[in-house]
This record gives structure tokens, sequence and C-alpha cells, in this order.
């Protein structure tokens, strides 16, 4: 089967990279293109990027030349790994031209008939998409992935969630400086320090929780019904969100209850076939000091999410700890996996 | 004014070398005596310590004869800081002979009549004293410091408790790598990562807290009835702990309100006049990324908590966040303190 | 073929941990036994070691019960990954009973006939075992590998001393915790810091350097007559040794001579087709900030040296900065690949 | 006495708010106004700064406005924190019209009769400052500070200069982020890693060294004949430049003798008075993994150079390892100090 040709928009920049390193040998997808801003266009590649990520770019992809942010790119799907205020204008012209935008950018995240994804969590979002395009007049179309950390909160809560009637969630957050981008951080911000504060993050967490734990009725997303409270941090860490959460349900599960409900949980069949779906989107670990941001975020190819600490919560009913790899499943390989759910479900021929 | 002679049990240990360099040049206290373990016991000083503080320790202390935990030295007052195994023997031992022993040691923190005290929290809990003494025969006396961790989060809460009721409490820590004293964390297990537990310390979080905010009546201390959930993090800082808080009051008070109250807070009169008091015990900070730790931590020499983020929370009333100096502040200063709260309420002669 | 039974000594330490992860999936060798200190054997392996690897140790070797290190191990080759204390002990004890033992020990590295090698660069000293069979009345055999700091040095060294005559050699060493095992370094002493001491670290640097390069003359070792002085710091860094080097010649090279001997760099024929043989052994960075730790240490599996900054220097002749893997090039794999070359060899049956 | 007016150039970045934070309490100098670019300028300081040092601004200064880099100041001294471009135009500028520019700037290290300073080592180069201002025809002057890497290997090389004749020198430097400024090094290129190259750094330590070891002769410097190779790195370290030197002298010093010319020196008479002058420039510690930039920045002030490991070299005649603050002794305070000298040589009036 030949495979359907993509291109990535913001090539250059830390979560473009991730594309391309996680695109270079994919089943279903081939590098078709590479765009970026005008000051990258027009550049190869290889001269263009300050590559962050271990190692270096795949030799074809070195070599190629960076195309401006036009829709006139010889591909099916995009990666949108744009600035949210250049996406907001960017990703409609893409989608207007008929291209199936997977965009990993905020700026839709929220937008009515747009779905905010996490395959296992709410595949049937993507029931929007026709009404998406009638809405718009797109014959293209626009799915979003969620915020970094928001991943590491609603994935291992999703079959809680279904098993219990989830009610209340608190969570405060010890990002990654990788979530920052390139340069991001300064090194004199966060050597030895924390930064008690990450722009908008905490907004995020909350709103986008309610959509992606939402339910489809009549062809509308319904948000959940959920109180939450997030606080986030920014800590001395290369790679991996780590959440400490406490929650409250309808119906009072025990640890163990919570637990094998965590570590049973598979996604619904359809993204169970998916190339990036891991066998096990949540690992719990019984270990009392895990999950561990550099032990845990690469488990099953940094797209599962680890789970530890599960107890009771003097307060609501349980605390847990999870890690998530927030440039892996919290960002790229989250988008390759939407854009995976959309070949699946019929969405991009 | 003659100075008080004053002892160190535990005078290797990382926080036995804060006592030594913060009592170096006291006021009201002189260094008359070094105790350590067998091990120790006989070295000079400076020849048996790994001295993990910046510079040196004092000269004349380096010069000192480390002497065995017996209680035979030659000083009123004993500053323990000794592991809680140890001190658990070695205490009672020194308040049965007559000394008056500033624990930060967590061995006696829940025994009843033993003050477990923040002078600008609870000073009126040295009145348990009388009714120690006599239950326990001692002629000396025994109070204690609490948990590095739970300082930063007792502290601020009191004039909030004062003013509006505190009812709910959630706690993540993020604490530093000095607070495991030394060997203590493992490089290997903290360069670049976060561990999510740490031994016992969610449950003295919580129990302390409640201990701490408790009023005295007829001579007894009723322990608060709050409801606490902690949530202890390892993280690669050096110093300073930082604590995430959503919390819930019987009269919800506005943001403004809250600040105002943290701002003016000073502690009772004869707290104010201690000389480690700090002229703010608690500096609120305007700007949205404080506090920080490596930043806030020596604010006030170490002895204020910086509190920083007063924000709404979705699921209780407010949100904030707090840095304390976990090895000043929480540790051995808070000792010192406490030695001079004992002197000013006359119980060291 | 079948694959020949191997057993790891000291199968629970850091070293050891390596050795198991990297064994797993050996096309030539097999993990038949595990073996470790009275205090680890009988227990099952999972339950004994505490893994520091990222993931957990493969379910196979998770389940073994861990022998004590006697040599009654169903093996032919044994891979001691003992502190060096203990291993002068055991490894004589393994090779009189007829195991190969490749040792990542210093205890015999520096005995006359035992063989210290790296593959690419001095595999015809294995031509020493039949003599040192025959001085020992030992029907098995030691061979071992060099310090983690003395690979970073030597293997790029090697193709230059070849064309140009190594003469003078200054080492500064940058070195990641994970060399000094664990728990090892103490968090309170290297986050944030340097340590410029290791203890030893420095001598064998120097001697271990003119033993590898040193030539077979009638079948005894000829020390290469090279002047060198090291220095050695301990850095915050997790894997990855970083070390400075200045460099004096017979002959002294341009830097572009240099650079093509260094890329073209490949080992003798022998080794080339072992499987744990890197295609390059050296791969030369143009970069002008290259190598780094964190981004070239697993360059080819962690088994090439990373070369960069190659440029004339002021006193010798040239300064260059390599970058190794100090726990698989440095250690575990580099005496799997002496294993390797004692097969092809034909030193194990 | 009345305090001389000086005033800060290039005031809110991060060398000058070191010059703000150290002379708010300076016994000779008094800051009577700030200056920096267009941008900064015109706003109130605690505005328009992002201060990276621990506390706040000194709150006098927080409220002072900002004025733009033009000569009209009320001072008699400027401190430059200048960037270098920008201090090639606005030095001369302030020199001209009559100030004593004291610069941290590179801009006019390398000029002809512009003294390049460190008190202790060369306070007779001040002398060339009458030719300075005849060439010029300024009524001013400008004298400069070397690179903060450079102090850490002049001031401990000058007494043994002095005593044995220095003829060669290795330099490797292990240098903290904060070398770098504000934002300076990004968190993604230096935690848990090393950058092996900082551009421009070893030709300014190698140049900068024979200058500032030259001798006067006939009212010019001559630089000194010595052979110096330098490396230089980045490292994850705050605060404080670490650097591994092997020297070589034209009559070889024993390790005691050596360790007791750099314990005994104090510097010239004139310099020993000066308020920033520390009473031991140099300060040598026994144990054998000192210094450490962590534990030794501070030593008296920030104003000592710590050394220590003093040994042999294999290859030339002595190792040694030295710490020194960068941005106190290596570029604030010794800036500070070379205008305190200015005054004692009656530079200024």
């Amino acid at each position: 089967m030949a495979r359907i040709p993509v291109a990535i928009l913001g090539a250059t920049g830390a979560v473009g990279q991730r594309f391309i390193q996680l695109l270079a040998d994919h089943p279903w997808f081939e590098i078709a293109a590479l765009a970026a801003s005008e000051r990258s266009a027009g550049q190869r590649y290889a001269e263009a990027v300050r590559w962050v990520i271990p190692g270096d770019p795949p030799p074809a992809v070195a070599e190629m030349t960076i195309r401006p942010l036009k829709p006139d790119l010889p591909a099916k799907i995009v990666f949108s790994a744009l600035p949210s205020e250049i996406a907001r204008q960017v990703e409609p012209a893409f989608a207007r031209a008929g291209y199936a935008v997977c965009s990993n950018a905020s700026a839709y995240r929220q937008e009515p008939y747009v779905p905010l994804l996490i395959p296992e969590v709410n595949a049937d979002h993507v029931t929007m998409i026709p009404r998406q395009r009638a809405e718009r007049g797109w014959s293209g179309l626009i799915v979003t992935s969620p915020n970094c950390t928001t991943t590491g909160v609603v994935l291992p809560l999703k079959p809680l969630d279904d098993a219990f009637g989830l009610r209340r969630v608190f969570a405060v957050s010890m990002q990654a400086i990788s979530g920052a981008g390139y340069p991001g951080v300064a090194s004199l911000d966060i050597l030895g320090n924390i930064v008690p504060y990450i722009g908008g993050e905490e907004e995020k967490i909350e709103s986008e929780t309610r959509l992606l734990l939402g339910r489809m009725e009549n062809g509308k997303r319904i948000a959940a019904d959920i109180a939450i409270s997030a606080q986030a941090n920014r800590v001395p860490v290369l790679d991996g969100h780590t959440i400490c959460l406490s929650v409250g349900f309808e119906k009072t599960p025990s640890v163990e209850e919570a637990v094998a409900v965590l570590a049973d949980f598979r996604g619904p069949e359809v993204v169970r076939k998916l190339p990036s779906a891991p066998e096990h989107p949540i690992l719990v670990r019984p270990e009392p000091d895990r999950p561990q941001p550099r032990r845990d975020r690469d488990a099953m190819g940094g797209m599962a999410i680890t789970v530890g600490r599960v107890r009771p919560c003097p307060l609501l009913d349980l605390r847990l700890v999870t890690v998530s790899h927030n440039t892996l499943r919290g960002a790229a390989s989250g988008a390759i996996m939407n854009a995976e759910l959309l070949v699946a479900a019929g969405y991009v021929e």
C-alpha cells in the first residue's frame, strides 16, 4: 500500500523536529514536504534547523527545501507545529484547501465542531467533522491535540470516569523544560529552581479536560461537568511531565478497583490497531516511588502514561501520580495518532 | 549579659552543621559543647565532620572535641539534630537531667504535652510544659520543631485560619534535596528527575498541621479539625521547599482580603522581639511567577515564608504557592527560635 | 547456532544491570546465570535489584535466582561487574575453573599477560592469553576492559598514533555521575556543582593509555612511551564522559589530515564483524559546539566515540573534544565486545 | 567624606544588576544614575529590569528613572556593563567627556594604552593612562576588566610567575551559566549536558593572560612571553568558574614551594587597602576534592580565588584547580575594585 503523503508546518521548531523524527519510518505516512515561516523558507532543512533532539535529522529530510506556509503542498495530511497565533491564520487556509490538518497548536482547540482528540479517550468526537465541514465550507478539516499536560491528566482519568463517575479533580503539574520549546526556558531561571507558573496552562488543563471527557449527543459535544483545579509548575527535568492528582467520584472506588480499571484500559477497538497505539495506554507501577519522569517517560515508546502511588485521599477519594512524555504522547506522537485515527475512520482518502 | 551555654546533639550531620553555623554569632546563646554518636565522639570536630555548607566551620568550633551523647554536657539548652530512632532514647535522658531539649527530630512531636512549635503560630503551646514535667518527672523539658515541609504549609495558613476559619487543605510539595541530609538522595535518583515519594512525609504534614493549628484548652492541646491531603515530591533543587496549596475556609475571603491578612501578619508580641524573628514572617510577592526556591528561600535570612500566586480555586476557595528555607526556618533556625521563646517565656533560667 | 551460555558476576550493581540489558537480545550469548554477593544470593533478581536503568529488567531475567560468587555456574563466559577488591579474589577462581572472565573491574588491568582490551585498538593483545594460562596454570582466562574514561581518550588517539606517532597528551575529563555506580555520588555534592577529583582516576587514565597503545613484541606487551597528564572532574551529567584533549605528535598533522584519519578509522578486519562493533568507532562532528554528552553519547548505540572541535593547539599540535558513553562503550558494551573478540579469535569454544 | 557619584551603563543586564547590588552600600561610591539602551530609557528601574539575582533591587535604585547612554550623567565614574559592540561606540564618548570609564566589556581590552587590570596583578599598568589621554585627546579615561575566566587563570598564576617564571599554561575551563547573561544559555542546551564551546572565549583567555602578566617598560606594556592553550566549556553550574591548569616554569617549584607562594600572596601595598580587596586574594585548600564552585565561589565575599589540588604534572611542572566567582571577582566586583584603584592612584578626583 502506498504511503499517504504528509507535510509538517513549523518544521524547524522543537515539536516540528519530533514530527520529523517520528514520521521518518511511519508505516502509513511519508514526509512529502516541510513548511515554515518566511525566515526559514527556501533553505535546506539541515541548514535552517537547530536540531535539539539527540542525533541528527533523518538524511532524506535533511536535504529537503523548506517551503512557505501556503496550502499548495504535495500532501493530504498536514501536521501543524505552529505557534498558536500563526496557526490561527494558517490552519483554516489548509482546511479550506482540502487538507486534513492535525494540529498541535491551541488555536482551534476550543472551537465548536473541531475535535480535541486523544484517540483512546474520545475517538467518537471525530463524528463532529461533517458538521465542521458544513459550517465552514471546508473540503478539508482540522482536528487538534490537547495541551501536553492535559494528556497526562485525562488519559488516566478516562477509565476511572467510565467506571466511577468523575466529579472533582485537583491537579498539580511538574512540567519538563522541553514543553516550552527552544530556546524556551532560560537556564538561569530553572537550574536548581522551580518556576510555579506557566502562562495560560492552568486554564488549558481545566477547560480541555472537560472537552475531552465530554460526550457526543445528537452530533454535538457536551463538555463534562467536572470541577477541576490545576496548578502548573516548571521543573528542571528534560522531558516528561509529572502530575499529582486528587480525584473525587460519584461512586468511591477502592484502591484495588481503581488499579484494576487503570491497568485493564485499552481504548476502543478501532484505536487499538493504529500503528502508534501502545499495547497499554496506561501502565500502573506498584513501587512506592514511581512513576518518575526520567525513568518512566519512555514507557511503550513514550506513548503510555505511567501511573503510581494510587492511594486514598483524606479530602476526595483517591490520590495518584502520573508521568507522560510531553513531546511524544503529549505532542507529536499524539497528533500522529490522531491522523491515524482519521485514516482508520475514513476521513482521509 | 552572659550568654547561655548550649550544646548540639548530632553535631556532624547536615542539620547539626546548620545549628553550628547559626549559633556561632548568636546574641543569647554560646556553643559550649558538641555531641555525636560513638563513631565521632573523641575526635576534633574539623576532622569528624564532612562540612556540606559553603565555606568552613567557625574556627572556634572546628577545634572542639566531640563528646558522647550523655547528659553531662556543660550547657542549659541542647539542640537535637539526631536521627529519630536515636532521639527517642537520648532526648528524654537529657530532659530528665534538667536540660531544655529543643529537638528537630520527629520522635516526640506527637507526644502529649510536648509542644510542637512555630513561635509565630502557637507560642502559647509552651504552657503545656509544666504538665509535661509533672507527668514525666523531668526537671528539664522537650519542645519540638515541625517537619521542614509542615512549616511552609502552616505558617502562611495561620493568619488565614485566624481570619477566615480554615477547613480544608490540599498541599503538594516540591522538596529540596537538603531536606534528606547527607549523603541523602543519590544523584542518580534526582538529576533531571522527580521522585514523587518521601517516606512518612505526607502523614507528618497532615498530622503536624492539625497539632500546630490546635488550640489550648484547660492546659490541653486540642488538635484543629481540618481535613488535609498532602502529596510530597523530591525535586532537583538544593535548598527551599515549594508548596502548592488549595484551601477552603468557613468564610470565603477575596484574594485581596487574603493577601492583606498574609502581608500584615506579625505573630504575637513576645515572639516579635526574639533575635531570630524576621520582621515579616510572611512575604507576599505580586509577580505571577514567584515565589521560586532559588530566588526566595533566603528572604529575611531564610526566616520568612514567601507566598505568591494567591488566586481563586475552582474547587475550594483559594490557591497559593509558598517557598520556605527547609534547613533554616524549616529546621535549625526554627529550633533556635523555639529556644529563644523558651528563654523569653521563662522556661530556661 | 546455539548461543553461548554466559553469567554475570555482580549482577545487581549499575554495571551488572547494563550487562543484563545488553545481553538480553545478544545474537551470540545467552544469560544462563546471575551471581552476586552473599547479601543478594538466593533472592529473585527482581527483588534483589534496585534497577536504575529506565524501564524494567527483562522478564526472563527478573525471575532468575541469584547465585553466590562460586565457579560452578552453567556458563562458559563470565562478565565481571564486581568491585575491584572482590574481583581480585573471585576472578582468578573462575579463570582457574575454566571460565573466560571478561572483567570490567580494575583489579587485573595492570597484570602481566592479562590483556587490557579495546577491540578496535589492540585486538592483537589477546595473543598474550596462552602465556597467561601457562604462567598461572589456568584453563580459563581473564581479559579486562579499561576504565570508562580511558576509553574516550584512547580510541580516538589510536588512529592518530598510527598515522602521526603520539608523544604527549593532556586530558581533562568531565565525567558523568553514572560512572560512580549507585548510590554513588550524593546529590548534595554534585547538583549545580563540580567535584574536581575522582580517586585513582587520573592514574588509571595515564597508565592504561600506555598499556592500550602498547605493542606486542615476542609475545610480550611493551607499554607505549607516551607522556600523559590527566585531570578528572565529576559533573552533573547523567551519562557520557566529555574529555578535552591536547596532543603532540612526532609528525604534526594538519587539522584536515587528523580529521580524515579519525573519520576513516574502522579497526582491524576481525573486529568489524563482531556483533557489537559500530560501523564507525569514531564519529567526527563539524559543528563548533559538539560533541555534547546528552546529544552524542548514544551515537551508534552508545558504541561510537564522537569527536569534535579538532583545531590547532598553541602548545602541542592539536586540540580536540571527545564524548563517549561511559556505561556502554566505556563499561558493559566494551566488555561484551571483548568477549565477542575472544570467541572470534578462538579463545572460547 | 562625600561619596563619589557613579553611574552604571547597561544597568538592566545581569552584570548591571550585580553593579547595582554591590554599589548599594559602597563606602566610596554612590549610585547617581542608571543608563541603558533606548528600549529601557525613560522607565522606572524596577519596571524595566528582569532581576535575576536573589532578592530584589535596592529600594532607592528601584525608583530611579533609566537614562539614555549619553555622556551627560551626574557622575565621575561610569561602570560599563554594555555588550561589546555598543561599548565600542559609547565608552569613548564618555572618556572624551571626562568620565573615568571602568568597563567590563571586551571592546577596548586589547587597545594600546588602555589598561586591562586586576589590581593585585598589574596595578602599575594604570601608569599607561596619561599616554592614553594624550593619544586620544580624552579628559577622562578607560580601564577594562578581563574576561571572567581569565581572572581565574591569571590571579593564581601571578605569584607563581613572580617566583618561578611562568612559561607554559594549559587551561580547561568549566564555566557557569551566569557568565552568558540573561536569558543566555537555553536550559534545553545545558540541563544534564556540557557545551564544549564558548565563542571567542579561548582566544580571550590566551591573549588577555599575556597582557595582564605583561610588564611596563618606558611607559609601554610589553605582553608576557607565555605559551598558553585554553579550552572553554559551559557546564550546568549557576555561578563560579572552575579551571584545570597545568603549568610549566623556568624554575620548577616543589608543590610545597608553590603552595607557600600562593597562600602568601597579598598584592601590592596600594591595593590591600582598597575597600573591595579581600584579605587573601588566593585561598589554598588542602582537601583532595576542593575547590568546588558551589562551595568555594563565595570565599571572601566572592573576591578570593580558591586553589586546590596542587600536584606535580607528568608533562609540565604543576597541576592545579581554581574556582572564582565569575560575576563578582570576574565581573562587577573586579571592575569596582579597578575604580577604587583609580581613586587611590589619583586618576579620579
